[in-house]
């Protein structure tokens, strides 16, 4: 047995270098292999760019939904975002993957915003932060480009009428006992955070309540999700008579820092969308890479792309065409391009895209109204 | 040291033969004295039956909010019902003096149904059921005659938009390991219920939130629901700023069977106030009184008044004149009346007093939308 590397993957810590491989046995999901692909082209009629390049890598029950849409099944989208601050690159992966899926198979989208779950966590935030990170957040998801009819974006405090009555049929099925062993919460974990994973749950079944009918739900999400779904939805739904809400995993964007996701907690590693593009080339220039000691030892041994973040954003948002991401890849590795010359083009791909997405993100003020469902 | 009696008092089991002076002790509230009482009677204008009888006995800051009241400062009432089914005559006790604090005072009363609560407390009963019992149970409460304008009844489910943003607050100071200690919650507990205590503190400062000032806050309830103030509200309030609320709480109102209050999950010995007044009568006829094995016997030790609930339904709602209670109380002890007789004036008396109830109630289904509030 080969040596396991220490890396962490829960809804609250992303730590280490993380062994996806491992997270499909750890988790019990199913690799997203060539079949599945195969599949989700033919009735996509495309094949995402996440999917050829393996960002969304983990599934669960895609084969049981793509029968249910081919039989003529509609199926709707859940995903969200705990707004503990603004946006940044790493949550516009599985939501850019989300709009794709909402196009190809005019799904409807629920995107919970855990503005509850944040404060609680979060001994420094108060439930007003939260609350208006919210509505920051939710500006870079209508900057997507969703559909407005089809989209409905909540707070979770906004709408916790319409979510709780679904959440204490959840609750009433789920124990102390299963969230320690689910979370690992503990006896001195709140009793808000105890409580929430029922809440987070409730969007599964929330198009089924309130159309009375069942309807398949489809979570595309990154993998540090999994618990919620894995020890909460899926075990309570076949009780309250539920479909299991199948889901689609993405990897985690690196931070610009050494290992880890990007995170909105570790503010110099992380590029927001709301950064001013000078900020965001200056983050850039101090990041970690995958660059030897000197340039001597890297034009000699080359660089290290495949640990090297700035390699993996060109990789999940800023390289679209493969042969140029091939040309990168292999110009790093070889030597021939330093890390330096490298940033320059991040920086010349990150600042065109932060405007562009920054003057959608201002258009998308006069459109909240849109989007956003309250009770 | 005198050897105890065995006896449980939870918000959840009441259970034995209550020793109330120990309750006082155990819970560390204080007793009602007469100090209080003349302070009480100065500031009401006078004295509600259930203080000159000792059936409200225990309490928490009266005075305090009494310093707060003769300083021109009104406090609030809080009190709830948990809609497990129908109205008894013990749940009237509270609300018939929190009628009389509303009067005397000029109090607003906030009105709390936990058919949240209810809900996950209890495998049997679906959520639609607790939310029906909620608006049966809010006619009671009308019929007693409330001010309209100054009460505000609600459903949990229905309110909980404006009360989960305080109960995550609460939420956020209380942890599982507290709420082990106050209510015996095991790993076993469903995480609804784990979560239920920050919603029932909630209405402890409403009124402070949504007029944006510290309001003093009195609940009058029975002794059996203190945990959720000693262990919780009172606990939390100084962190968030807010006062701590004042109490006063009653004995419990004994079932016709033998111990134990009266109970909507024992129907045969609880006089519900939408029973039919000869259904009522019939289970007067099986109650358990103090009464002897024999006639004979009955008639030569006399009957033990202190033990039996048909003479403390008396003493609670049925007699107030205090020489008929004694004439009795008498009769009964010294043998001259055996339990026969003595339950055929109960009937006589019961019968008129759920008419007239029932009377009341039913004007009170065109009333519900003047007390009952909602998001």
């Amino acid at each position: 047995m080969s040596e396991e590397k220490e890396f962490v993957v829960t809804p609250w810590e992303v730590r280490g270098e993380i062994d996806y491989e491992r997270l499909i046995r750890d988790f019990g999901t199913t690799k997203v292999d060539s079949e599945l692909l195969e599949r989700i082209k033919k009735d996509a009629g495309e094949l995402h760019l996440f999917l050829k390049r393996g960002l969304f890598f983990s599934h669960r029950d895609m084969n049981w939904i793509l029968d249910r849409y081919e039989a003529g099944e509609k199926f709707f989208l859940y995903t969200g975002r705990g707004p503990s601050g603004h946006t940044h690159l790493g949550h516009l992966v599985p939501w850019i993957f989300t709009k794709w899926l909402q196009d190809r198979f005019g799904a409807e989208l629920y995107f919970q915003m855990t503005d509850d779950e944040k404060f609680l966590f979060n001994q420094e935030l108060s439930l007003k932060t939260t609350m208006s990170f919210t509505y920051e957040n939710a500006l870079d998801v209508i900057a997507l480009g969703f559909d407005p009819k089809k989209t409905f974006i909540f707070s979770n405090v906004e709408y916790v009428k319409t979510l709780y009555k679904i959440a204490l049929e959840i609750a009433k099925h789920v124990n102390f006992s299963t969230v320690k062993a689910v979370f690992g919460f503990q006896n001195t974990t709140n009793i808000g955070m105890i409580f929430f994973p029922a809440l987070q749950a409730a969007p599964c079944f929330l198009p089924s309540v309130l159309e009375g009918k069942n309807i398949p739900c489809l979570i595309p999400a990154s993998i540090d999700q999994d618990p919620y779904w894995r020890g909460i939805a899926r075990e309570v739904a076949p009780k309250l008579g539920y479909y299991k809400p199948a889901q689609i995993h993405n990897k985690l964007v690196p931070g610009l820092g050494k290992g880890g996701k990007m995170s909105a907690s570790e503010p110099e590693t992380a590029i927001f969308t709301t950064d001013d593009p000078d900020v965001a080339v200056k983050k850039i220039m101090s990041s970690y890479t995958g660059g030897r000691d000197t340039a001597e030892e890297q034009r000699r041994l080359g660089g290290r792309a495949d640990i090297c973040p700035v390699y993996h954003n060109y990789e999940f948002l800023f390289v679209p065409d493969d042969k140029e991401l091939k040309k990168l890849y292999d110009d790093c590795k070889t030597g021939k391009m330093l890390c330096g010359e490298c940033k320059m083009i991040f920086a010349s791909k990150l600042k065109p895209f932060l405007k562009e997405h920054q003057k959608k993100r201002e258009k998308a003020k006069g459109m909240l109204d849109k989007f956003m469902v309250k009770d």
